[in-house]
């Protein structure tokens, strides 16, 4: 099977180029959607993407397209790599196209992702028996350096995956394998869903420095925007995401535990833990405020958790406390644009419930069975 | 009555200590308070502050001490200066020895400190006839410059005024006069309690802004610190603190248009006036979270004016997400500690009977007469 597989991937921005120019060179067949046309007119013209840093090489893609259907049609797997706030639409633009057995990846799902385009999938009439899977976080840093090039900064040693139905996720991590053998299994997309550490440290060190933030004062996002106070802050956070994650039975770690274990980060709380990261060293705070920091990560991160929390009676006052001031501070209504449980179908559902749907797509109440 | 008016000045901090300097320069008997001794010891072995600045000269105290017996027993006018956190205790501390006739001074309250010290009074036994008066803001921007001096940088054009019982307010505008002819009166305490700008100002651009301002990173807390994103919040908390003063048909006007009467900055918006008031240019932030811009605005006067909203139905989202946030942030229970209907004396009063009880400190419900 190895370099027959053929890959679509879905967003030509820092990700989806990177990746698509990785799967390229590596000899896989390669199509890139993207939905602006003009984003990929010299990609279409001359479609290689040329890569430097970790990884370093050339890689020709098949098709270059605007169009999902073209893309899509012929792939065994499609690699997303668009920020979540698109996931519901492109779950409704794929549906009507998708064939039975194919497979696609969210890179990442952010929280709720891969239950937010199955749910989207059956909700538009798609009856294939498609498989969808979240990475837990996406495999490399990177930047997108030209219309036709990326930098790879650093790839990532081990990110977690987990697909609807769980029964296919060693499957598909042996089927990636040839391309990242970096994914290993995670229990269900509950799993890789609640462990989004993004979301303790995206929004409110932005919002807790939106000051120099929105003014574009360059300062270092974590080592310097994350003070001791700001720090003590994002632990309460962190707690009420474990609360969660164990109310569900998921094996997760603090936000200290994961700087530990993804980069050998030492320190006796979050703060010290954070301020010894080589990993965080020198990188800059983003300029504005109109960033995915927010944009993405209060609708498709905190508010998943917290109405999780609400449906299993676990509190999540700081959590909470992030996206009133989000939606305060920008005006939005992330709260109902955002992925709440009944938007992710998980609505009302009890704790086996949420994992037998999260592990199978499938709905079953006493009533029956709801597909 | 000229000159012949006696201060006891509470406090030995940047207000007192000015206060106090000013008072004696002019010639009034002027006694002075502060709860720590070590503080006033160098004003006990030599009594006299000097002043620099807008006043200049010295003054000579007549009593410095620790002992508030001493300080207030014999004098017409008690002007207090310390922050509202000491207002409850201060109360306890002074009702018994206060006399009738005395004349008690907050400047300022910040919101709702007027009817904090009436009602402490009443409840810890004092029965004379005491007038409780609150002054919107402090009548100087000043700095106490040793133990002995202070710097007045500017001295304010107008500060409202009002007392309990409000119809005394204007016998003590003219008592002030000779010293203070810039009190005007406001209707009641209820006006200068609402129309607080410190609690618009103070603690949300120092939360929005508390990576810069832990770290002690130097910035212009106003004309910095205030960013277009963070000025429309602060207009979404004034516009609530506005309609609470709606609703008790109290005079207010928004912190835009109070920055024009205060200093004549204009602008559009509350942005734009913060950048053309020429009286924040260079106001540096203050360095570290452990600060009264949290620990005496949060519940003292955002508190108050949040409890007051949800006494009278009106919603206070903005209000509420910052008390929210710095209550997570600090660890403190601003809420169960701050000025709420409860702890003012208000709980369930409707508006006549709110301002009944600001303009006579009396409780009028039908039950009967509650003192």
């Amino acid at each position: 099977m190895k370099n027959c597989l053929s890959y679509g991937i879905i967003g030509a921005g820092n990700g989806g180029l990177a990746m698509a120019g990785y799967l390229a060179k590596k000899g896989f067949v390669v199509n890139l959607y993207n939905r602006t046309l003009q984003k990929i007119l010299p990609l279409m013209e001359k479609p290689t993407i040329t890569l430097t840093g970790e990884k370093e090489g050339t890689g020709k893609l098949n098709i270059v397209s605007d169009n999902i259907k073209e893309v899509i049609e012929n792939v065994d797997i499609i690699m997303v790599t668009i920020p979540a706030i698109g996931h519901y639409n492109l779950g409704k633009l794929m549906a009507p196209y998708l064939k039975d057995g194919q497979i696609i990846i969210l890179n990442p799902g952010r929280t709720g992702g891969a239950l937010e385009i199955y749910t989207t999938l059956k909700k538009n009439g798609c009856d294939k028996n498609i498989v969808v899977g979240e990475a837990q976080t996406f495999i490399y840093a990177c930047r997108k350096t030209s219309a036709r090039s990326a930098h790879i900064y650093r790839e990532k040693n081990e990110v977690s995956l987990a697909c609807i139905p769980s029964t296919k996720t060693d499957e598909v991590i042996h089927m990636l394998s040839s391309a990242y053998p970096q994914f290993v299994p995670a229990r269900d997309v509950m799993e890789t869903s609640l462990n989004n550490y993004g979301a303790i440290f995206h929004p409110a060190p932005t919002l807790l420095n939106s000051g120099h933030i929105e003014r574009g004062a360059p300062f270092d996002y974590y080592t310097e925007g994350i003070t001791p106070s700001i720090s003590k802050f994002l632990e309460k956070m962190d707690n009420e995401r474990m609360r969660i994650a164990q109310a569900l039975n998921i094996e997760t770690c603090s936000a200290k535990d994961w700087l530990y274990e993804s980069y050998g980060a030492v320190g006796t709380n979050l703060y010290e833990a954070i301020q010894n990261n080589p990993g965080y060293k020198g990188l800059l705070a983003p300029k504005g405020l109109n960033i995915r920091y927010i944009y993405e990560d209060v609708p498709y991160s905190l508010v998943p958790m917290s109405s999780l929390g609400k449906q299993l009676n676990i509190d999540t006052p700081a959590i909470d406390s992030v996206i009133r001031l989000a939606e305060l501070m920008t005006g939005k209504d992330f709260w109902n644009s955002g992925r709440t449980v009944e938007h992710l179908g998980l609505n009302g559902l009890d704790l086996d419930e949420i994992h037998n749907f999260a592990q199978t797509g499938i709905v079953t109440k006493e009533k029956g069975v709801v597909a």
